[in-house]
């Protein structure tokens, strides 16, 4: 078991089988070391969206649940780059961009999009650590709370 | 007539003249092998905003006429991209972000962003296909209902 | 004094000490000769965020204001990139995005963010002619106005 592999099981955590895009695109594009994932939803290792997962934050989604769904876009990252690459020993995590469905006067949004930010540095390690950007917006697909997007190198 | 020029006669579309920023900024810059192209919104061939094209979805803006207008962005990047390179031969499309202008409880924002993804695809092939994030937002550059901005590589 | 110096001092503006991420991220990364820097607030000289710089503009917020915290978004990138390289001399900004928490029907999002992309040209010149994508947003984190990333390239 490899050092990647071994954060994974400390932290019980299984990569899912990626989602499918919900249209018409791809989940990731390589150009040289480059890797771009697309927008990742939480999907959780069900394959749907929990009800903890859909709607506002700070109206019907809770500020905890929406750290979790962060948590779970940032799993999602993980298993599409693992189904580019085959492993993860190669990667590193260059740039997220966590979007955020929030209520009208929610602004603790760093504190969501950490839930990706976390796990990115739990299993990535040094590698893991990211450039950021966090927004708050009106609706995401599929009336999820969260979307992750990010930007990988393959090293 | 080359292939990229059969499939932009085919689908009856002539490229336009690149729209000028509408700010303080370039429509495009490369570094490498990647080419930036600034966020396009949704002008038409006569360089206007239609009216059916401003304004909230699944407010002002039917989904049909969002998903022509992220159509139209689309068309506008690789008008930008041919004015960069002089042709389309060695473009391909890594990314796109599709911003959505939404009313609030509109989530069905992956099939309107669909109007720029098809285009990629049916004007590039395979090499139009992109990773994407597709999100909701409150407001747009003049009131569009869409704006979508693209991340290219030179093949 | 070179000449970025030069137009720094013109411009009597001394770059502030870089903000640390207000969460688990890091301010930048660089990949080959691509720097991203983290989505930048408007903290000012002092640290903090102005009151006239917190809230959605066209309603707490003037467009004037607005301007002038986009303008300290690109100081701070600016900041960033001097942490990160040591000096400006071989900066290229090729990339902005530009966030705008914007109230309902205001849309002159624009003009709002030229106060950074205006900044970038004035201290940068021709290497400050950056692709860009401008939104209006829900939410912001702190509850700022704006929040600007950028995409750097190192010649």
């Amino acid at each position: 078991m490899n050092e990647i592999e071994q954060r994974l099981a400390d932290l019980s955590l299984t990569l899912p089988t990626p989602a499918a895009p919900v249209a018409n695109y791809v989940p990731y594009t390589r150009a040289g070391t480059l890797l771009f994932i697309s927008g990742q939803l939480p999907f959780g290792a069900d394959g749907k969206i929990a009800a903890a997962h859909s709607g506002r934050v700070g109206a019907e989604v809770t500020p905890e649940a929406a750290q979790q769904a962060a948590r779970l876009c940032a799993v999602n990252i993980l298993a599409q780059a693992k189904a580019a690459l085959g492993l993860l020993d190669n990667v590193r995590c260059l740039k997220l961009i966590g979007f955020v469905a929030a209520a009208p006067d929610f602004i603790a949004i760093p504190a969501v999009v950490n839930g990706a930010s976390d796990l990115m540095v739990a299993v990535l390690g040094d590698r893991g650590k990211h450039a950021r950007s966090a927004v708050g917006v009106a609706q995401l697909p599929l009336g999820c709370a969260v979307e992750v997007e990010a930007t990988l190198e393959i090293v």
